[in-house]
C-alpha cells in the first residue's frame, strides 16, 4: 500500500514548518508505506492571489485522492473582507473533521519528578460559534446590532464525548502497560475526562453539551474505569494554571477548546511545541496549534516541533504507532538535550537546525 | 451626607466574605459618610427558599433606596432548573451595570523588581452570550439542536471602549504623578488598551466590537497618548501567561472578559485576591471575582481580600479615593508581611484572622 498526503502549508510560518514535517516523514523510509506528498493551496495569501481562501480543487483533491493531510497555519484579516472566510474552519467542516485532538505535555526532562502537564484537549470542531451564522443591522439612530448564532447539537456533543472517553481509556491502558513493564508512570489514579462548559450561564446550549457527554459514560459499562468531572470554562483556565497536573483529558465545545488549548500551550513552554489532529471518521489532518506568526515569517526561526509532532499524531491515528513513537522520541531527545532550540524556547537555533537535529536522532 | 449600601451576600462563601468587607468599611469611621448597610437577598439558596433567585424587592430597594451595593457570590445548579436564572447576570442588566472592571495586580513584595502583572480587565457586562436567548428543538430522529444568540451592539461596545480608554488615561496620569513624586514606577511606556476579540472567526460580531472600540480612540485627540493593540482571545490567554507584564488595560466582550479575568487571577496567586466593580453611569456594585466555593463554605477559611478590595474599588469609584487607598495599603501590608494568609495563598489563617490583621493596619 501507499500513502497520499495532502500538504497545505497556507500562510506565514506554515510554509516553513510543514516542509520540516515532510522531511521527517520522508526520513522514516520503509517504516511507513511509500508516501506521496501533494502540495495544495489555501489561505489568506491564496485569497489575495486567486480570490478564494479555500480553492475547490484543494477540497476535491483531499476528498478524492488523499488518505490524510497536513495543514500549516493561516493568517486572517482583522476586519471583515468580502468573500473571505477562514479556510481551516471551512476544511474542518467540509471533511467533517469533528474532533480537534490536542495533546499538551511538558517536556520530559530527566531527573525532574515528572511532567506537570500531560493532558489531551479534545475540542469539538464543527459547531458552536464556528458555524459562522452572523448578521448585522443598522438601527434608525445609526447604531448597529450584530448577532451570531451558537449551535450545540446532541449529535456533535455525543461523538466528541465518545472520542474523549475513548482517548481517556486508551491513555489509561497505555499507562497500565508502561507501569507493568517497570516504567515510572507519573499519573497515579484512574483516567479522567473533564467536561468544560459554562452551563451556569448557557444552561440550554452548554446544558446540552454537558448532558450529551455525560450520557456517553452513563450509557455503557465500558467507561466505568474513567472518572468524569466538570469545570466551568473560566474556572478551567484558572485551574489549568494553578494545578495543571490534575487534568488528563478535557473535552470542550469549539471556542472553549480553542481558548484552553492556547492556555495549556503556555504551560509547556511554547505554542511552537503543541501539535493537533483534526479527526473525522474517515479522514485526518495534522495541524500545529500555533498561528502563522507573520512577525517571524521568512526568518527560518519558527519552531518546527509542533508540525513534526502533528505528523507523528497523524501517523499514530493511521495505525503507524511505532513510527509515531520514533518521531516523538527523537523530538524529546532534542528538547531534553537543549542544544537546538528555536527562539520561542529561549534558544538560537533555526528551523533547519532543529529539524536536522531531530532527523539525526530518528 | 450619608451612604446607603445594599449588601447581597448571596451563596456560599459570599456570606463569609461580605461581612468582612462590611467590617472594614465600618472601621473607616468618619473618613467616609455615615454608612447604612441594607441586607438583601438573592442567589441559589434564596431560589430554593422562596422560588426567586432575584426577588423583586431586592431590585426595588437597590434602585430606590441604595447609593451602591456589594455582592458576594452565587452558586448555580449545573443543570437547567425551571425558573432559575443567574441573579448576578440579571442584576447587572437590571441596574445597567455595563462595565465589569477587574484590576489584577501582583502583590507588591519589597525587594522584588516590581509587579509582573498589573493590569485592569474591562469586561462588557450586558450582552454577548449573556443575553440568554437560547432555544432547543428535538429533531424527528430524537436528536437535539440548541441555539444561543450572541449579541454585540455598537452602543455597548462604544461605552465599554470609552471606559477602557478613560481608565488607561487615568492610570497613565497616576503613574506620571507617582514618578514625579520620586516613586519607582514599573510601567515605563505610554498607557495601553488591548482589545480582545476573535474577529478572525466572528468577523461580524467581534468585528463590530473591535471597530466600535477603535472608533473611540480615533474619534478624539484625547486618547492620543494611549496606545491601542489587539489580541485574539486564544492568543490573549497564551500571552497573559507568557508575558503578563506587557498588558495595561484589556477590554473584552462579556464572555472573553469572564475567561481572561480568571486567567489573570491565576497569575497573581489566587482568585481570592481579585476584586471587581460592576459599574454603570449611576450605580456601582462591588463583587469579588471568585465564586461561592461550596467546598470551603462555612469553614471560615475563605479569603476576604477580594471582597475587601472590592469595597475599596467601590469607594474609589464613589470619589473616596483616600479611604480606598487606605484599605488597599492595609491589605498590601498584610500580604507583604505574609503572617496572615488564608489556605488559597498557602497559609493557615482564617477569614477572621485576615480581616482583623487588615483592620489593625487600617
Ligand atoms: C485560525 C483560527 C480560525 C483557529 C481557530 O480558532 O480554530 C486557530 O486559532 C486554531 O486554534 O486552530
Ligand atoms: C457566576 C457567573 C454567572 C459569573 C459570570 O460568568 O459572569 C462569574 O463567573 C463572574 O465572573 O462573575
Amino acid at each position: 500500500t501507499a500513502l497520499k498526503l495532502g500538504m497545505i502549508p497556507a500562510d506565514g510560518i506554515g510554509k516553513e514548518v510543514l516542509p520540516a514535517a515532510q522531511r521527517v516523514l520522508e526520513a522514516l523510509g520503509s517504516a511507513i508505506p511509500k508516501t506521496t506528498f501533494v502540495p495544495l493551496q489555501a489561505g489568506w495569501e491564496e485569497f489575495n492571489r486567486n480570490g478564494k481562501a479555500l480553492p475547490d480543487e484543494t477540497v476535491r483533491v483531499l476528498k478524492e485522492e488523499c488518505d490524510a493531510a497536513m495543514f500549516g497555519s493561516v493568517s486572517s484579516p482583522s476586519h471583515k473582507v468580502e468573500g473571505y472566510s477562514s479556510p481551516i474552519v471551512a476544511l474542518r467542516k467540509h471533511l467533517d473533521l469533528y474532533a480537534n485532538v490536542r495533546p499538551v505535555s511538558s517536556v520530559p526532562i530527566p531527573g525532574q519528578p515528572g511532567p506537570t502537564c500531560d493532558m489531551v484537549i479534545v475540542r469539538e470542531n464543527t459547531e458552536c460559534l464556528y458555524i459562522k451564522k452572523e448578521e448585522i443591522k443598522t438601527n434608525a439612530d445609526g447604531s448597529k446590532i450584530a448577532l451570531a448564532t451558537r449551535q450545540i447539537t446532541s449529535h456533535a456533543s455525543s461523538r466528541i464525548g465518545k472520542m474523549a472517553f475513548e482517548i481517556a481509556l486508551r491513555r489509561g491502558q497505555e499507562r497500565e502497560a508502561a507501569r507493568n513493564s517497570g516504567k515510572d508512570v507519573w499519573w497515579k489514579g484512574e483516567p479522567k475526562v473533564t467536561i468544560v462548559h459554562k452551563s451556569n450561564v448557557l444552561s440550554i446550549t452548554d446544558g446540552l453539551f454537558r448532558e450529551s457527554v455525560r450520557a456517553i459514560r452513563e450509557g455503557t459499562d465500558k467507561y466505568n474505569g474513567v472518572k468524569m468531572e466538570e469545570q466551568l470554562v473560566d474556572s478551567m483556565v484558572y485551574r489549568m494554571f494553578r494545578e495543571p497536573e490534575i487534568f488528563d483529558v478535557a473535552v470542550a465545545p469549539n471556542l472553549y477548546g480553542d481558548i484552553i488549548s492556547d492556555g495549556a500551550a503556555a504551560l509547556v513552554g511554547s505554542l511552537g511545541l503543541v501539535p493537533s489532529i483534526n479527526a473525522g471518521d474517515d479522514f485526518v489532518m495534522g495541524e500545529p496549534v500555533h498561528g502563522s506568526a507573520p512577525d517571524i515569517e521568512g526568518k527560518n526561526i519558527a519552531n518546527p516541533i509542533a508540525s513534526i509532532r502533528s505528523a507523528a499524531l497523524l501517523l499514530s491515528s493511521l495505525g503507524y504507532t511505532d513510527s509515531a513513537a520514533k518521531i516523538n522520541a527523537a523530538v524529546d531527545a532534542v528538547l531534553v538535550e537543549g542544544q537546538y532550540l528555536t527562539p520561542d524556547l529561549g534558544g538560537k537555533a533555526s528551523t533547519t537546525d532543529v529539524t536536522e537535529a531531530i532527523l539525526k536522532r530518528l
